[in-house]
């Protein structure tokens, strides 16, 4: 018989889970491993809420199994190093992104690709090797293999950093890998939440022109003067809209709702490029006409491998970027699960894990 | 009052054209403009019967305006040329293809994307730039502005080569444009016509191993011995198509049918390319979590710019590349239209214009 979540590793381990799709978090004891050879230990200081969690925790997408402890923006402070572990020591800032494990050895690992490896370990809702259940960084600690652990810059605030170990990567590693950062080109960045706020400043920061396309005219002013956008298009205003239509050379879409493509796809220019990066759990509806006859592609992305994240935070950080959040304590979470369903945060809450657990 | 089309320019022009949209043809006299400087005239001698000339001939688009003279894959013998011409000369052998005008100003035009043009003239159904309707290549003869004039490589037949100006340069450019050439990946082709046929040898020209995806699995013989693939899927036996899983590096889908994208998104690896290059008539449903979870896109392309069309021709008579064709008689015209409905034809029909109009 299989030992509960309490008995199965050594090390006692504290955090708030979800027990069933009402997607209600509460408190949780289970367990980690000990720290191995090649482990990073680290006692969690902040953890960033992401969308993702909330759609986890409810079964939105149909593969959730309870309890399920979410989490995957962990930024710490590392307590325990194996003695294979050479890149990091006791005290160091370091963080855990959106994946704990993978093969190591098919193509996309050995590319640098871990998160397409296809026996990726999500850093929750996922299985360790050893068959026992995972669980995420709304906790007091964790234990991670060091290829997956990232360090932290040194001039990067740790709770408003966290949010980029997801947020982050899944909007700089399309930007890259799609050709989307040519100095003076036009980016479009559909939905201002979590994810689109930090491509505002990422944008800004690739010398890109960068214009907000969002359902709520309230974020103006915000998406303008706060976070540097250059304009900023209310997609119910079809006067404004038409008026756009083929200024762009790029969109990041990060709206995860069901949503028309046919409006992004007016906006970009002939080559023009649309990146979806948001999660709709249904297909969206593709017009073919405007694809072929301005050559345009909609292409997908999922966050970025361990070597790109590291280079997102050092750019990140050289370029003063962090994420504009809201930080809460842990027992807020399931009030800030509610406001998360409506997009009401600007733009990301992050748990102050270690003062509040 | 506007002339009738006999008589608004002084060149008696004598072809077939679609009235209303039965899209059923019968003998047409219109007039084409004087040879001018920069202008080619073309004796027409054959020209292929693309499927955008049934749907154009149908008003399956609700862009037609009748009366319409289809043909946009034109060879021919020039018989006049203009001063300013030096490319070519009486006697030459020479091709048009989807479009005879542009603006020659714009950033495409530029760049000899002219195909993107906003300003295009299409070979028929559009404007000429006074005024007046044009006609396509169903017809004795036809007056064309060099810079969309094609030289007919020595070694290509006129005949079998003229499905190459629509078919073979819709695919051969966005094979080029995104990165689909490198020798020994694997491209799969859906739907085997017009199109795919040309594909095929395109591909097998390049370099890569080649898969048809086709529903109908009497093709297969001939996918693999004729036109020279290596392999072939029946897309509606899902053991076959589960075994093809993420096999794939890139697939043209010349499919113009409303068809399901996730099946042909899950041949591919991850980076995996789809360009679609048919024409559905209505949206497609496009799966985002494929998309997302393999960094997979979907892409269009729409035929390929002049110095890009004289290079596929180039590129093709070097590899022996011309299309499978079954010569017609221009008053065969309503019978190949309705085999076309059918997908009844082995690969493409071309009319004999100069011996049967």
């Amino acid at each position: 018989m299989s030992k509960s979540a309490e008995e199965e590793h050594p090390q006692k381990a504290f955090g708030w889970a979800a027990r069933d799709n009402s997607g209600i978090l509460s408190p949780f004891r289970f367990s980690r491993r000990d720290n191995g050879e090649d482990d990073v230990t680290l006692k969690v200081l902040y953890c960033g809420v992401c969308h993702s969690d909330l759609h986890i925790a409810r079964n939105d997408w149909g593969f959730t199994h309870y309890p399920v402890v979410p989490g995957h923006e962990i930024v710490g402070v590392a307590t325990k190093v194996g003695k294979n572990v050479k890149k990091f020591k006791v005290g160091d800032r370091v963080g855990v992104g959106v994946m704990v494990g993978s093969c190591k050895t098919c193509e996309c690992c050995q590319q640098d690709l871990e998160n397409y490896c296809p026996r990726i370990i999500f850093t929750y809702n996922s299985h360790n090797p050893d068959g026992t259940r995972n669980y995420g960084g709304y906790s007091d600690m964790i234990v991670v293999d060091q290829r997956y652990v990232l360090r932290f810059p040194d001039n990067m605030p740790l709770d408003a950093g966290a949010p980029l170990l997801c947020a982050g990567i899944t909007v700089y590693s399309p930007m890259k890998y799609y050709g989307m950062t040519e100095a003076g080109k036009h980016l479009g960045v559909a939905g201002l939440g979590g994810l689109g706020h930090v491509a505002v400043k990422i944008g800004k920061a690739f010398g890109l022109k960068v214009t907000v396309i969002s359902s709520s005219p309230s974020k103006e002013s915000e998406a303008i003067n706060r976070l540097g956008a250059d304009s900023f298009l209310v997609s119910s205003d079809p006067a404004k809209m038409k008026s756009a239509i083929g200024t762009m050379d790029y969109i990041i879409d990060t709206v995860s709702a069901v949503h028309p493509l046919l409006p992004l796809l007016s906006l970009l220019k002939v080559n023009g490029k649309l990146v979806t990066v948001g999660l709709p759990n249904k297909p969206l509806e593709l017009p073919i006409f405007p694809l072929i006859l301005g050559r345009k592609l909609v292409g997908g992305s999922d966050s970025g491998g361990m070597k790109e994240t590291q280079e997102m935070l050092d750019f990140c950080a050289k370029h003063n970027i962090a994420a504009d959040i809201e930080l809460i304590r842990m027992d807020d979470i399931n009030t800030a699960m509610e406001r998360l369903t409506k997009s009401d945060v600007r733009y990301r809450f992050v748990i102050d894990v270690a003062n509040s657990l």
